[in-house]
């Protein structure tokens, strides 16, 4: 328990390492070089940067010269697909995404099709996958991208990757797939190369490292443009003096995450399991939206009746942080998009939650989530009925 | 005298106050919420962003709502240009600049050039002022945008921002004025709308801020477009998880540097004048570039017969640092584009350097400078015209 806050809402950002925030301290007191000076102040700023690009490229089996960083999970997002459509004007005008992407690869498609692309987005089925079959179906010789995240941000959901690699690779080899890993880096293995995947998007802010940083990997097969134009920084992809700072904290919370990537794992399985299990016995009419493979780190569930605002309030008077949704985005209506795809009705969209560990939550902080919930949600749903504005 | 090194290269970047890295690591510990999370967590996150965008507009009398966050002064004037150009599609396809401009302003033009539109880039003259007679001649009727710096860079011109603004104005009103206002920002008083400036760029890590954030001034009867787009922050402007601990540093940056501005102005304008004074006094055949009613932060030198990153080496044995150039590139030729647009022969321009000080530079650092100079330059001399590669 941190200040006595019981912070459950880590997909939508964690708390730095005790590690990372040390480290950025000593870093911004004392290699504080401009990584292009070409005094050793300039290069020692630079060999920081190399050594956090080759951590980062370590956890995914890359090379650290396919690791760009960027300011964070938006513009890598932005940077792959935009950068390489940028690049490669004459490898079709077709694109197929999923209709539950983060709203940084949803916007950039969007804004595609204004110019002239045509896009497919893929439906997910009730737990939350992205239809395959329709995917393999969309497939055309013109289609230049297909991106599809790793694990939905709201949900959990694991996407079928591989299976999408694997369709990919054999439907048309010029294809390229990107996938926002966001929400998978630093809590299960991944290997971008194994998975035909040439382009995968990774946030510092979800793995215990600060806001404001991110990266990009980009297969060496492939070649992106710039969508940030100026002094060429990262190899001409990236412009713009280098976040030092940041880059040296993502890449101490990419080293220190990936250390205990399993025992993590395990950790916060066993304790989702705790908390679904907990939720189920002790409050009736509850729906787990989260599908059995999601992620260990995401539990979404629906309380009928309620309304998730109003939950996730009366959980904060008790120092219980979670979320109504994803908070990656400032359209607080609170409105799932992604619950709607999945096909959920409006009752139970409007009463679900999202419940987010991360390897410094407790058993502890589970059962009195539990006892909470239990409490609340009755008394919440009474009210409603009532129709009690709270 | 920080860590018995000699600093003094602090256009390229400045070392954060303490108060600043003090404070970046108490809100990385403790303030790490989502500014988009609905609970208090989040909205604490979001009331330390309003406080950083309520000091950074105070300093340039702005409203709060006509700042937004970015990565860098690179964002800052991507974003500036790419985005006006982009909301603004009917204003006309005729661009002016400078040549000597930052590379994140001039390679923004170059690719909108490939895009079809039009640019003039106006050319300065001896003392590296753009000439005011060539801009106001190439003003058309269809000229969109006019980006000019405020600050060079390299030489530390002030450029004559007021009387730009009102030839602007009063040729065509439509015509916006952007002027990337980097080496300005915290160095001079600033007051956009007084110079009919619609759009402004800063960086954080020019006023001892951290890199990895800057901001956009962007005048509120103005309209741009987003070039990085998702979630829809900053008000829908520039996408992406806020950089918290980046901005706040920030914000803590411009208020304090801000308190001492005029101080910090007198004290680095006596240092360069002692600077100066002392190098012509002790060094034969030096050509001083930075003009007379250059910026009190820069003082650009040449020592002809020298090769200026032999000298940048030779004084980083004496553990004093300064530039060959600018450092805001990655572009390491050591070749100056801006003393050569300013006609400066190549001889002069190969034994340019630039020493850049800070409210942190003190008298006994600059007279230790001139001693070293004194000594180092004739002997460099000397092995240059004896041939030796040194």
């Amino acid at each position: 328990m941190i200040n006595n806050q019981i912070y459950l809402d880590n997909s939508a950002t964690t708390k730095p390492y005790d590690e990372v925030t040390d480290f950025m301290k000593l870093i911004g007191s004392t290699c504080y070089g401009n990584p292009s000076s070409m005094h050793s102040m300039g290069l020692k700023a630079q060999m920081l940067i190399k050594e956090a690009r080759a951590s980062v490229a370590e956890t995914i089996g890359a090379r650290s010269k396919e690791i760009y960083f960027t300011s964070g999970g938006t513009e890598s997002n932005n940077l792959a697909i935009a950068g390489y459509i940028e690049a490669n004007p004459r490898n079709g005008k077709h694109i197929i995404t999923s209709s539950i992407e983060h709203p940084s690869v949803l916007e950039v498609i969007k804004y595609l099709e204004r110019k002239g692309f045509k896009a497919d987005y893929i439906r997910p089925d009730v737990s939350g996958k992205v239809k395959i079959e329709e995917l393999s179906n969309a497939l055309r010789p013109d289609t230049v991208l297909v991106s599809i995240m790793y694990i939905n941000n709201e949900t959990g959901s694991l996407q079928p990757i591989r299976e999408i690699g694997n369709i990919i690779r054999k439907s048309n080899p010029k294809t390229v797939f990107h996938s926002d890993a966001v929400q998978a880096y630093g809590k299960i293995a991944l290997n971008p190369e194994n998975d035909n995947i040439s382009l995968m998007s990774f946030s510092s802010h979800k793995i215990h490292g600060p806001k404001g940083a991110g990266a990009l990997y980009v297969n060496k097969s492939v070649r992106i443009k710039p969508i940030l134009l100026g002094g060429g920084q990262e190899y001409g992809i990236r412009s713009g003096t280098e976040n030092v700072i940041g880059i040296c904290g993502f890449g101490m919370a990419a080293r220190v995450c990936h250390e205990h990537l399993e025992s993590n794992n395990e950790h916060c399985s066993k304790l989702k399991e705790i908390l679904k299990e907990g939720i189920l016995k002790n409050i009736e009419n509850t729906v787990v939206i989260s599908d059995k493979n999601s992620s260990p780190y995401i539990l979404n569930v629906s309380f009928p009746g309620i309304t998730s605002e109003v939950l996730l309030h009366s959980l904060e008077q008790k120092n219980i942080f979670i979320s109504a949704g994803a908070a990656c985005h400032s359209n607080k209506s609170g409105k799932s998009y992604v619950l709607a795809e999945m096909g959920c009705d409006k009752k139970t969209a409007d009463g679900a939650v999202r419940i987010s560990l991360s390897m410094f939550s407790t058993e502890d902080e589970i059962r009195q989530v539990i006892k909470e919930l239990t409490e609340i949600v009755p008394i919440l749903r009474a009210l409603k009925q009532k129709g009690c504005k709270r």
